[in-house]
């Protein structure tokens, strides 16, 4: 940005970008929502890929989540190209167990669809079910430090969305929260 | 319930429970508005009351902070009933400074708008504007060690939508974000 | 307490009560440390039941997870006496799936020992091994809404300590980090 | 890292680098020690900086603490050489208010030390005193976002580790907590 610019913030280069990057990195919406599926399915008789693919592009319209999306998936590449100060660029390259900047990240994600979702962040990441094993599969070149948590936790936000509208239609409730 | 009724949800009910139990414990929407404002006038130019009432309103329609509501009221209510096991009940009737439970309740709401609103909690739970100095007085009677926090994060939460939604006004997006 | 008495926190009674009424509850120091054993067994070869025990007893020892004990359990309690307000009575004591408070306790609890438990808490906490499947079986007397989470996020945070024990041991670093 | 050489954690590596990058974007123990008094003075008579000392560098000591840390700086770092993504880069360059990531990793920080800091951290983070100012001065070339939210952090938790520690010693107790 030239001095004479000033900045302001651009809410669409943000979305976009946030959109580019998880596409560059290998994540498709059908991806994360296959991890929903997954999570959701034995609640939510009938449940569709395609009904799990709304409740993925809402997560990814919010702000935060976007935030936590670039920061992590830019860390991720920065340790790849080798750019990143010792030894924060050997933890993140080696997905160091004690180094938690990734859950911290991930976390403010399922926040914003409330506690209910923790227990299916750290199901998920354990079970590793979908593109989850292979954003874990180390093949001496990609680095997923961030992004697989963030798969994750974007996941876990999309079960809590759907659980949340299922519970409102069961109810016939046909104004959601404002949001 | 007997044991021939089965539970299930009622979200109006839940919503209702939380209006109502706010007012009954003497703090009102306007109350809460009024601490959005004193956030946000500088930031906002023109900012009313009426602007503030409609954030905190979108704040409480959530689920998540519903169930704070009524677990930190229900928990100043029983410690003012004397109704509390030892030695959790002198920690909530005296609002103990290592008990930090109602910072953890609180804190679970103003998550639900993202990080940006942490700084304002903390600000305003130390600065104790409006409707928060009542609430920190001891009369010897009342409790209101978690509502307090909760009314703070209220306000920040509100604080937090209204920045969000102005940003969207400012950049003339029509649609806000899913929710 | 009497007008004349002063309020003063006696931290060895906060204690005392927490082990106290996590063994009125039915859960032993034992059970949570096999579920730590569960989690960690694979990761660190020869582990003992005994090992486990003094990592448990270590986190059991931190005012803010005897705090969220406490409150936690109190409110189990609470709702097997009926003794709630409706909803929230009903709401905890079926263990409604969209009610997240007992996850933001069992958070604060993990949050101590820092963000590399968040995995291990949801994990377990969906699997139920050990205790959990005891504390999640209804049988229409006993509430156990808020010590599942509670217990598991114990366990959570004791393997992270062990984790980072472990790590310090095998550095040769005698002293560990100051608390 | 060559092929041959397989990854091991250094933890004191990861300590000395955390004290290096403090010292190198221009924050002294001094100087949190300093945001610590002012958040303490009042509460605890004869208070020194020596005192606040002490407990900054205990929060330093944390491995939780050192991995915000060096992301942080990181992040600020990267920005100032202009070498992150569109529009991560203008967001983190002109502290934008509605990326809240900074606030993430310093309530991470804030975490370890239990939910009582909360408060002190939104507070410092508003009123900026001593070198919160400095870090916030926008000079044209140095990036500071993340580092003041996490200046910010480590004041607060040394403050809740000051104020449980205080207790201890009123009560005469002579063993701490375990950590």
């Amino acid at each position: 940005m030239s001095d004479a610019e000033k900045y302001s913030l651009n809410s669409q280069e943000v979305a976009q970008a946030t959109y580019k990057l998880l596409e560059q990195r290998g994540v498709t919406i059908a991806d994360i929502a296959e991890l929903v599926h997954f999570l959701q399915a034995k609640y939510v008789p009938g449940l569709t890929i395609e009904d799990c693919n709304v409740h993925v592009e809402a997560v990814l319209s919010k702000r935060e989540v976007q935030n936590a999306i670039l920061t992590g998936i830019q860390l991720d590449i920065l340790a790849e190209q080798k750019q990143l100060l010792q030894p924060l660029q050997a933890m993140i390259e080696n997905d160091e167990g004690l180094y938690g900047c990734d859950e911290i990240l991930a976390l403010s994600i399922v926040n914003v669809y409330g506690s209910i979702g923790f227990t299916n962040f750290g199901y998920i990441d354990k079970v590793k079910p979908g593109i989850l094993v292979r954003l874990n599969t180390k093949n001496g070149r990609d680095t997923h430090t961030f992004l697989d948590d963030i798969v994750g936790a974007i996941a876990a936000s999309a079960a809590s969305r759907l659980a949340h509208r299922n519970q409102a239609e069961r109810e016939g409730v046909t104004t959601p929260p404002l949001d």
